[in-house]
């Protein structure tokens, strides 16, 4: 084979793991012919599910552990005790060069923690954010940070701004995308200071960065920009009120279409047109968040997610992987400049 | 008549003012045969539209004033230089007992700082809030701040819980209606320090609210807590993701019915039922957003609404004097006891 890709798997994190995390590799593998998998948890368990599904046997390898990370432990202790957890073993691999990234759809908290340990952040970058796809009216943006940091200085959204512009050329294929930050509309209140000297830095940074300025919540739906810059506290609840209002909206059409017999007939008639629409707002569609700023390819999965989900998060991986993020990353963080003595606050 | 209830109304804020004032004020009217105007604003261009319009000629009262606050003003200029503005009188109105309250669809930032000016805040409370309703899986809940405090401190957020409680009783007519704090999920951040003062003295505070604890993006839309209580700058995105996920969802439906002829027939047939999940996600329906915390009853109006959605604004004033909501939160204040010692963080 040509190309190869091995990536570790954390077979054992999520609430339906392991099942749904070899399903998933399974899908994945049929998408991607050249995708191995190095799959890190309790033999005992996964050999009789690597048995059922039709995973390759010639593109993956068991690594036994009987150790994992629970969903709800802390972070802290998960760095300490975990050493032999499922989730470590995958990222050391990662560290090693055994394995060109890791999936894990296990706790969040302690993936970053171990991540940020064991591979250490990209030079130039102070913290690493987490990012993620969305829907919107244009077709898809990217967000950062969506939780890994409450609170973040004018640095860190800088940072964020250079790391999701690469993503959104690499990854959505896009020349020049638009960069925003995320601010409040009304005038007496513009923002926290870190927002207003972010702006000033990147609307005079030597990058060639298309800094659109300052945008609000709608615009993130909206599309108004390709990547849209936040804090970890905005983003991490603007993503889950956009989801909780997807979900909203679909409860109450469904609630809809029962109510009437006309409205049941009509939904037979439109059904096939409707499923559209549930694909394009799917959850699943965006799994697979990306802690970029690692020295390594880092994807988490949802928790609850299926194996198709699990499987769009390999994808995300193996996107990430195969147009050389990381490299161009630190291509760009090697030209910044120091913000320019002009990026005080006007 | 028994009743009687003046409000004032500042007729030319807004982008279609006067016309959806006035229009809307007939609206109001209609359904509430008890409620009086003094309007303010232009008389050469109120006179014409007071005349189409059928709003009776007992209950309104034309104040004259040819200046008016400009949508793009800064509040501060605004409140230097507006003083004689149709917006600024129609606050001077409520404070010299001339009217029980205020609705403005002008400059946001503006009318809070007018109304700052003038009215004061209530004793208690340090800083007003925007409060508003949105629709849940549950019914109706009500969030604060939208934006009228950008930061805010343990002392605002409790404050803001006491005032959305109060108003969730008397509006929505909750017995003991459930407060949550907007925070962030993942362990390693459960939130800012703020957030944690405040959960640890709305748990032990002598008031009696039912403090349902933290609450994150997706319990919004879910309807999990009646009351969300939030700084302004999460509120403010919170809230324009919220309307432009609906919108997005919206336009996706939209595409879908006209993707078929099948779809198009489904559509047709179930019309008047999608009718009213259009009625349920209106944004004017939810038009109508309070400033809490002020001596006197204010509602801003959205800037963009038309005469449907002023009404439902001059709606959510009626609401608000009629249930006396500001002695009910003066009277809760008064006994709000400091927070404990054992509200420190834990």
């Amino acid at each position: 084979m040509s190309q190869r890709l091995v990536l570790s798997i954390d077979a054992m994190g999520g609430d339906n793991a392991p099942e749904m995390a070899i399903q998933g590799c399974e899908l994945a593998q049929e998408r991607f012919p050249f995708v191995e998998f190095l799959l890190f948890g309790d033999e005992t368990k996964l050999e009789p599910l690597v048995a059922t599904a039709r995973l390759d046997r010639a593109r993956h390898k068991i690594v036994h552990t009987d150790e994992f990370v629970a969903g709800d432990a802390k972070p802290a202790i998960a760095l300490r005790a975990g050493r032999k957890s499922s989730m470590r073993l995958a990222i050391d691999a990662v560290r090693d060069g055994a394995s060109s990234g890791v999936v894990s759809a296990g706790n969040t908290g302690a993936l970053m923690a171990m991540a940020k340990f064991v591979l250490k952040t990209l030079p130039g970058i102070d913290r690493p954010a987490i990012a993620s796809l969305f829907p919107t009216m244009r077709g898809e943006s990217v967000m950062l940070d969506l939780g890994a940091n409450v609170q973040c200085n004018a640095d860190n959204l800088v940072q964020f701004a250079i790391m999701g512009e690469v993503f959104a050329r690499a990854v959505l294929g896009l020349e020049r995308p638009s960069v925003g930050l995320l601010n409040v509309g009304s005038e007496e209140m513009k923002g926290h200071e870190e927002l207003r000297l972010a702006a000033a830095w990147l609307r005079n940074t030597n990058l060639p960065i298309l800094f659109h300025g300052f945008v609000e919540g709608d615009d993130v739906p909206g599309g108004t920009v390709d990547v849209v810059v936040t804090d970890g506290f905005t983003g991490n609840v603007a993503l889950k009120i956009a989801e909780g209002t997807s979900k909203l909206y679909s409860s109450f059409l469904k609630g809809a279409f029962q109510s009437s017999f006309l409205a049941k007939l009509g939904y037979v008639l439109a059904k096939s047109a409707l499923k559209k629409v549930r694909l394009r707002t799917d959850p699943r569609r965006y799994n697979g968040a990306m802690f970029v700023g690692l020295n390594g390819i880092v994807v988490k999965s949802h928790g609850g997610t299926d194996a198709l989900g699990f499987a769009n998060a390999i994808g995300v991986a193996v996107d990430m992987v195969t147009h050389g993020l990381n490299d161009k990353i630190r291509k760009e963080l090697a030209h910044l400049a120091p913000p320019p003595p002009e990026a005080a606050i006007g």
